[in-house]
């Protein structure tokens, strides 16, 4: 069941690449929605986040921290951004390898688009 | 430097609070933007995502659990949801503790509204 992120992490087709540790990898979303559109994913194949177990706590918190770092090296760390993560249908998820959308470069608007 | 998410953790005001353990509290926002709007905020005052450091990684992958774990609870899981962080003024923040917020019970849509 491996997605298009499992051969981005297995390196058989490119990403534009931002990070990478033993635990994740940050990459430019190809269809960026806001000037800085990155995707942290862990590596570990979680498919959504109803997937996730206390084991993963420090891989998730890795994600978070990741995100922060991100930012910083983006340069919209001060001036703001959203981190996203999306589960299944209603949350509009798209990939299912768990990722977390980040999300800045402009004023983002409220969370959501009106109904 | 406190602010109103430290007089909720410490019970000081009132909230309708759905989970508490050590490290995380968990509460229904006041002005629900989906049929499920809920906060997970750490106990630790932590004002933005900058702020986290590499041994905040524990707390941060329980907020995550957390908040899947909630969104069993509230019977979203399945269909989907959506967990956001806004940091700073581009992306929203509005109240300076950290906090993700668990959005669902409808059709979510796009991550961000038109420009």
């Amino acid at each position: 069941m491996s997605t298009i992120f499992s051969k981005i992490i297995a390196k058989e087709i490119p990403a534009d690449i931002v990070y990478e540790d033993d635990l994740v990898l940050a990459f430019r979303d190809i269809a960026p929605q806001a000037p800085v559109h990155i995707l942290i994913t862990p590596k570990k194949e979680i498919p959504t986040a109803n997937d996730v177990e206390a084991a993963d706590e420090a891989v998730l918190g890795r994600l978070f921290t990741t995100a922060t770092q991100i930012a910083r090296d983006e340069g919209i760390a001060k001036q703001g951004y959203r981190l996203i993560v999306n589960c299944n249908e209603d949350g509009g998820q798209e990939v299912f390898h768990l990722h977390m959308h980040i999300l800045g470069g402009r004023s983002l608007g409220p969370m959501l688009a009106k109904k």
